[in-house]
């Protein structure tokens, strides 16, 4: 940006951020029992928990695990992080021994629109310039070992082939930790013998990256580099499986990773620990923190507060079903965040209109989220609502929302945490932990011996309310290939907008009477989950016309502007 | 690898390494008289010098400068990197404050043939096996400025373009810190208009970016962001230069690469500081560490050992020509660092018939050493000679190598720093210090008014001895341009094949009577010179068929071997 307009919103978060001082690591972790000696520092905020430690915690896992979801998102917004870390921070103010576990943020959103995903107003994490920007290297990491099984593919071609790769089936892409959409679709090997084969290629946000998927649901290095051997990258010319670890480069990723699969720990503006660590894509996988770090925190603490991607009919769900069922979680409690504006939209009003009162509207709205406490209890875990509140928002409209969860049992809490910090939360973690310390009754959506497609249609009818799935004819016959070579015992995991329970991104609010399709699934056999996609799936995103990237300085103090 | 096979060669680099305990890196700082809080620790072992800090160094710079460099390499190997640390190790020793300043490793040569940089033997920075993946994450972050770049080109052409950039002209390629030859040629943007303009682009490896030699040559992160907004991307339809601060990007580029920006600390087996930071190639930029890290330990110890990139005639040439003449440094003494088996290879004989004695190939092929004794000799710099020994060097073949560099009048001292650490190479350190202590008349090879194709001339003639030089009608014109643009002052970066004074890799010794050809230039308008060509130059190494990355593996206890 020009650097004559270079100046700090005292109101920007990062300016909140800069006015407090973080309290040394050390500190940090000793709020947690982690001794000095287990952290390694990166720089005086920031801290990796040795793996020796972290797995010594995670074997005690014994905590108490709460999960914040949302509803439906909408372009109002929900505040799904922020509501994370002040129930955090509220559960710290009420004596209680806790730690959140987030995700990582990626580079492709801090630089493109979305922005970064440590919280904010008086509800983040810090450092937060840091932990948008590198952290402590983690997706660089990923990135690196994703790309290097990318050019030992290639290499292997080159030298010879002796694995007979059809190198118009390689199915590992590349990947940058970047929005930059003119690599969706490339051709690559140019230029004559002594550059290899040509053949398409295209590169996917690191995020997308199987590799990512696998490091947050990997238990131990020899875990990591067995799921990374798995992983199918190519098929040969008689269209078998080529599976990563026949290219014997599995030892150099997980040697590429051995650092960064140490959860990091730093702290919320109030000092509350955090463990902020993993960032898979919320479609295409599974969209949490990693289960190192879930499982460490539940270790430490007695109550951890976690997050999942998108709605509760995509993050949740998944979290449930595949990242629970893996790492043997049972969560305590659910917590579903809302916006009076949010539910406005989905009641179906326009952006520009959510200004005004609109008791109606929101009745109307109220519906999506009324959906997603069902969903929420019918894995017979207690839930609760987090209204995140807006200064615009009124009294009669707040009651529209406890009326519509009354009726489902739920109860609503209007949180000022953004504003107030953890005093502003008090009331919701209360009530969380008065529902975490009751006995609950988790239970999966579906059993793991189930049929694939059976797995499917459960997801689409019990969550999304769908009246049936519609599958391509082809991927019928892949998830009967997946079956015959042994992962019909694998989770599923869908690739849905996040804007609907259907798959028009249009329709919000509370869809119904629809045939979800399938058009596609993919095996994720590293991570440990087959793929559905019900439509086109973006896994690398475009930088708008104005990108945040444009705004973001640094100045000769080390401040760095313009981040969100 | 095999798992079955993964056992630690006890002689290897990382078992050496391993027996060592590294010193807390504060006590290592302490030794330069860096105070703990001026550390960003990486880990126990690591640390970033704070910028404030390290810029109070670098202003007070006082300390003496030792080049060392080499004969021209050979497949048999000199030992540079070694040899900077055992004098390093030797000069503190002596009781010297000592401190060294060395290139970071590229994950290219990793994972590819040529092994790490971290020297070897019992003359080794540690922790290794950290320094040679991510170390601090620095070649990540110059990565993603530089990608972040690209992506916004693309950008900006897919949103209308308003700097009219011709897309077939648009010189900003990509970059991964990886050897992967099917990423040198590609086309990008496929897939119809929602990803963009199909064009030719291409990766090189990171540390070929015009960023990375910025990063390497910026005095502060003021003078970083105005380089890189120097940068010419592209051009437009009309033929004039696109900056990369017209794309307004450099803020957020110069906060990605803030914390890289400050210099490295880690240690030697024997404790003493070394600040490891940056990495340029050294045919397309200049080969050596940072200015930063070089102007800090020189405010910091009273003897800085520093190395330059390939043979004498490309690296240190270079070194003195744009580093010391950009950065106001003038070295008080040259290492020239050969090997009897180095020096048989360039007096004609084969790989394979190293071993026996041969006292006339060493004769004939000490003619290359002294050939870069006379080329440092003439820029006022005291020399000495450090023969990096091996267990098959006769007392004969040695006595040949002192007579011939005793007519040239510099000293010849064998050195057993591998084997023995700072022990072997006391010899060589006395006379360091004796040297450096002396005044000496350092002087630049060219004025930096003299016209750019007489830069380029002084070069070929005065250090590689050619008869003359024959450039491309079209490289004449674009020097004519940059002049007429005034980049005239700037100084020349030749691009040269490393093996040989010529531009013919096979012609070993002591080549003469050739024209040295000009293919082409490029200016490095941030980096502040002009590159002259003078062959194909490799921007992107390719794997060999079987890649060191199929011998590297991390165990249970986080031991990561195969490194070399």
């Amino acid at each position: 940006m020009d650097k004559a307009v270079r100046e700090i919103d005292p109101n920007s978060d990062a300016a909140i951020a800069a006015k407090v001082e973080p309290r040394p690591i050390e500190e940090i972790g000793a709020k947690l029992g982690v001794p000095a000696e287990a952290l390694f520092r990166y720089g005086h905020d920031k801290a990796k928990i040795a793996l020796g430690f972290a797995r010594h915690a995670e074997a005690r896992a014994g905590g108490k695990l709460i999960l914040v979801t949302a509803i439906n998102p909408t372009p109002a917004g929900e505040g799904k992080t922020t509501t994370t870390i002040g129930l955090g921070d509220a559960l710290a103010r009420a004596g209680k021994k806790v730690a959140i576990a987030l995700r990582e943020p990626s580079l492709g959103p801090v630089f493109g629109s979305k922005g970064g995903a440590t919280g904010g107003g008086h509800s983040q994490i810090i450092p937060m310039q840091d932990i948008n920007l590198h952290f402590t290297g983690d997706f660089h990491a990923i990135s690196a070992a994703h790309n290097l099984l990318a050019a030992a593919i290639d290499n292997h071609v080159y030298w010879g082939n002796a694995l007979d790769i059809d190198t118009r089936r390689i199915s590992w892409r590349r990947v940058v930790d970047l929005n930059d959409r003119a690599l969706r679709n490339v051709i690559v090997g140019l230029g004559g013998p002594a550059n290899g084969f040509p053949r398409e290629d295209g590169f996917d946000i690191t995020v997308a990256s199987e590799v990512m998927a696998i490091f947050c649901l990997a238990r131990s290095l020899e875990d990591l580099e067995e799921r990374l051997g798995r992983m199918v990258v190519a098929q040969n010319r008689a269209r078998q499986p080529v599976t990563a670890g026949e290219l014997k480069i599995t030892g150099s990723m997980a040697a590429l990773l051995r650092d960064a699969f140490q959860p990091n720990l730093v702290q919320t503006l109030e000092g509350t620990p955090a463990l902020v660590h993993g960032g898979p894509f919320a479609n295409i996988a599974h969209g949490c923190n990693s289960v190192m770090a879930t499982r460490t925190a539940l270790g430490l603490a007695d109550y951890v507060v976690t997050e999942a991607g998108f709605g509760a009919d995509l993050g949740a769900e998944k979290f449930l079903d595949i990242k629970c069922r893996q790492a043997g979680l049972a969560p305590s409690a659910v917590v579903i965040v809302a916006t009076v504006r949010a539910l406005k939209m989905h009641g179906g009003v326009a952006q520009k209109d959510l200004g005004p009162e609109n008791v109606t509207a929101v009745k109307r709205g109220a519906g999506n989220l009324v959906r997603h406490i069902e969903n929420m209890t019918a894995f017979g875990v207690p839930v609760v609502v987090a209204i995140n509140r807006f200064t615009s928002d009124t009294p009669d409209e707040i009651a529209a929302i406890e009326a519509a969860c009354a009726a489902v049992g739920a109860r609503v809490h209007p949180c000022s945490h953004w504003a107030d910090g953890s005093a502003g939360a008090m009331n919701l973690a209360e009530d969380v932990i008065r529902l975490a310390d009751a006995p609950s009754d988790f239970r999966l959506l579906y059993e793991s011996g189930l049929p694939l497609v059976q797995k499917i249609e459960a997801i689409a009818q019990r969550i999304y309310r769908a009246a049936g799935v519609s599958a391509e004819p082809a991927a019928l016959r892949k998830l009967t290939d997946f079956e015959a070579m042994g992962y019909g015992e694998l989770p599923v995991c869908m690739a849905k907008t996040q804007y609907s329970f259907s798959a028009d991104p249009t329709w919000r609010g509370t869809p119904e009477g629809f045939i979800l399709p399938i058009r596609d699934v993919r095996l994720s056999a590293g991570a440990g989950f087959v793929v559905a996609l019900c439509g086109d799936v973006m896994t690398m995103p475009g930088l708008p016309s104005h990108p945040a990237a444009e705004n973001i300085f640094v100045d000769e103090s080390g401040f760095i502007g313009g981040l969100s």
